[in-house]
């Protein structure tokens, strides 16, 4: 019986999406799984306005996740200090259906660190937490993301930076332990 | 019968997290609801450390979100051109669940509009779509944020600039709209 994984991430955005694709496909079947990428859905956007391709997109996936029996996220953060708003929901979408998360990020810092470094304006209070520019707290769990991340997955998030800076989104290594994470999570 | 309303927002960071969501609350009472925010949660987190903390307050979000009839999510840009990651998340959960989500953005402008105006170097390629720095692909749909957001919501999400500039995160006209949306749904 097929094991399906979607593979969630920002990696849809790049200019070489389906290059991408294919190789975490490949990894995929290499691990006994079929990858399902959501630039698969072909779908026929004729006639429709930009609103309705997008939400037409957004529906396919959200079939595609239905379908599949885990989901791989790629939490690199993305334009900001976090993970894709895109990638996180479909985190939830899988766990609201009970299907297992698993999760790996290009970048080795935790949340807070990874805040302090590159938000601007960050300051801590005499009580001890820091905050941002708007004076909005900066989560202090030693955790790898916003908590609700953290906690949507069935085994540890692996991080771990990507050996060439250019390859922040494409990187794959983090994304094979997911493999052998899932393996490991359907041999049981 | 009681309808239970899930409050998700970055809100929670505020300073004044307490006082905007006791404002959120007695307006849910308004329209015959029962909000229940995150932060409703008593939990003893004594003898448990950061990461034991922070994935203890997130299984208890889920939970809340279990027990909720509905989510109204504040999808207000956060540090950063997008919806908070954690909101995101708790949408897409609310979906995976089959609990109906409505959501407000105290920002007008569409998605990308904004990132053509917020993030650097963002450029037009000669195919006509844009791009970020790093040439990854801005999405031109017509919508509000990420298309899985737009793609979640049981009514159209409600956008207004906010009143004052330092009311961003705590403005409500557009979550009492939601609450109308809401009212809406369960009546029929």
């Amino acid at each position: 019986m097929t094991i399906n994984i979607y593979l969630a991430g920002p990696e849809v955005f790049l200019p070489n999406a389906t290059e991408v694709a294919n190789q975490k496909k490949a990894l995929c079947r290499l691990y006994g799984f079929e990858g399902l990428f959501p630039l698969d859905n072909e779908l026929d956007l004729t006639n429709l306005s930009p609103q309705q391709s997008g939400l037409l997109i957004a529906s396919s996936n959200e079939a595609m996740i239905a379908r599949a029996d885990a989901i791989i996220a790629n939490m690199t953060p993305f334009r900001g200090t976090s993970c894709d708003v895109g990638t996180a929901y479909e985190m939830g979408l899988a766990r609201g259906m009970g299907k297992p998360v698993f999760a790996y990020s290009n970048d080795e810092r935790l949340f807070l660190a990874r805040n302090l470094a590159e938000l601007p304006a960050t300051r801590r209070l005499e009580e001890g937490h820091a905050v941002d520019a708007d004076g909005m707290q900066l989560e202090d769990f030693g955790l790898i993301d916003n908590l609700m991340l953290d906690g949507a997955v069935s085994a540890p998030i692996v991080t771990q930076a990507p050996i060439l800076p250019d390859q922040r989104f494409s990187e794959l290594l983090g994304f094979e332990r997911c493999l052998q994470q899932a393996r490991a999570f359907f041999a049981r």
